[in-house]
């Protein structure tokens, strides 16, 4: 069994790989590819604490993956981080053991800012260039390494708002660092006016962004509401938009972005196109240049999946990542 | 994080207080101190593998267990085994991992062996001695060895019986090696007739030990039905015992032993005693020296949990397994 650490995965593990994995990941979860059993939860109320198992299988890959998560929140009182966790990859042939990532929760951040990245490139206008990321957490600059990274060549310009403007202005100084176009800034609804695409990954419980603050052409992925009560886009502009994706009908509709719209009548649960289906060119996607276009992502066991053998591959690079047929 | 493999847990294990905290797991299960959520299963038909995912905690200690149990059935033919898997600790303050236990199921297979000893130990006669072991497969060592540790001092005198009596004979050699009165049988009624309690550890799906076979005052433990359509017993012997036993009702009427015969409406679920109940005197356990009494085992996180603390206190003998009040 192969065993990293978090600082070693951190340095081999390959972006346009993983951006590959990922595209994979969520095409086969549309096509009904993915063995994805439910997740399991624990909670540990009297230490603020909470973990989840989750597993699944890609079809035709080499293994399936566990991933264990945590989040303690009282950690951060004693310096530490709140969440942690780590992924085991076993053999689908055999059932022995692969890998064990432990990457202390990095690439759940990686592969969700991976997932961002490509929604937001798929969904948004063709030379879309201003980007609002909608909060300054760590995984501000997973949104915007990943989302350029898709780029490529061609450089866009982001902008980054949190409720205190000066974590948003360490965000950006650390992504400036890096040669990155990043500003910080303090008014949202001015922010929001002027962006092509948005990317929202607060822990809201209130809408944060209105239905007319949104401009023609605008594509929004909404990444922070993961679960029951969360909501960081108007019920409004989820009713209004023209086109609404999502990466697990069943988790948005209930844990996610669009569980408000949905719980209220205002979208049907029938509406939404699976974003494997936009990736694979099944769905042609964004309509027109005109219409507003939201992604919500909750997070698929298939994106954990695609990260861990991402990362195995770094350490085997001589072993297809798929089964022999 | 402490990481121990097969050979090191195997070597260090303390079977007595395996056995505690086993007790400990039942007792918390029956009284509702145990967080176990559904257990998770993939399945790899093309391979003729599955895996599952156990989890829990057992209210007051300082750890949660992540338990990945394989099997792939075709190992065999290539001279693997069939099992594997491996134990995650972590801890219920900070989600911090704890240990890795890569006991490719040998914990399993232990913590099974020391729940027949418990179950068998607390609801046969006062006195018992002869033992009857039907299936000859690993588990029957197990049963055997965690049985006559528990009886300590007394003899305890085994048969093992199996369809095919050259593997009866060979587990049999095995434990007579280490100084225990085992033999093996090939007349599987006249075994029951002459045993004061019997463990059955088949995979069988139809019954092997007949009502009338069985004399009065018999403890049977079964352990081997743990998923539909598996049985040991007929389902008249459990509809006429004196006293049902089960680790986990839930369990035992719709995967164990007791199946068949709740299906078949000739016991009613209310009729079942938690094993905790009668391991902490809660429940006075056998009623009289006449009593048939059968206990259904079909493995509880808990005991997981339990087996793993106990593998990890190896490692940290000055720590306690309980938390701080």
């Amino acid at each position: 069994m192969i065993e990293l650490d978090k600082t070693t995965i951190q340095g081999l593990f390959d972006m346009s790989a993983g951006l590959v994995a990922s595209r994979m990941a969520y095409i086969a979860q549309a096509e009904g590819r993915v063995q994805s059993p439910p997740v399991t939860w624990l909670e540990f109320p009297q230490a603020n604490g909470e973990a989840h198992v989750k597993s699944g299988h890609i079809a035709g890959t080499k293994g399936f993956v566990v991933k264990i998560a945590t989040g303690f929140y009282d950690n951060a009182q004693r310096g530490q981080p709140s969440s942690n966790g780590m992924s085991l990859l076993f053999c689908t042939q055999t059932g022995q053991p692969l890998a064990l990532l432990k990457d202390e929760g990095w690439l759940t951040d990686m592969r969700t800012g991976l997932g961002g990245a490509l929604a937001t490139h798929a969904l948004a206008r063709s030379g879309y260039s201003n980007v609002l990321i909608v909060g300054a957490g760590l995984q501000s600059q997973h949104q915007v390494r990943c989302l350029q990274h898709l780029a490529g060549e061609r450089p866009l310009s982001f902008q980054i708002w949190a409720r205190d403007i000066n974590r948003g202005e360490a965000a950006a100084k650390s992504l400036r660092e890096d040669g990155l176009d990043v500003e910080a800034v303090s008014d949202l609804q001015t922010a929001v006016a002027r962006a092509d695409a948005i990317i929202t990954i607060t822990p809201a419980k209130a809408p944060l962004i209105q239905a007319d603050w949104v401009r023609p052409g605008t594509h929004i992925t909404a990444i922070g509401a993961d679960s029951p009560g969360k909501q960081e886009l108007s019920a409004d502009l989820v009713a209004q938009a023209d086109l609404l994706v999502c990466d697990l009908a069943e988790q948005s509709l209930h844990e996610g972005e669009f569980q408000t719209a949905f719980a209220s009548g205002k979208i049907k649960g029938d509406s939404l196109v699976a974003l494997g289906h936009v990736l694979s060119n099944a769905h042609p996607g964004r309509p027109n240049n005109q219409a507003i276009t939201i992604a919500d992502l909750t997070g698929l066991a298939a994106q954990d999946a695609a990260v861990a053998l991402t990362a195995l591959s770094i350490m085997q690079p001589d072993t297809e990542l798929t089964e022999a047929p």
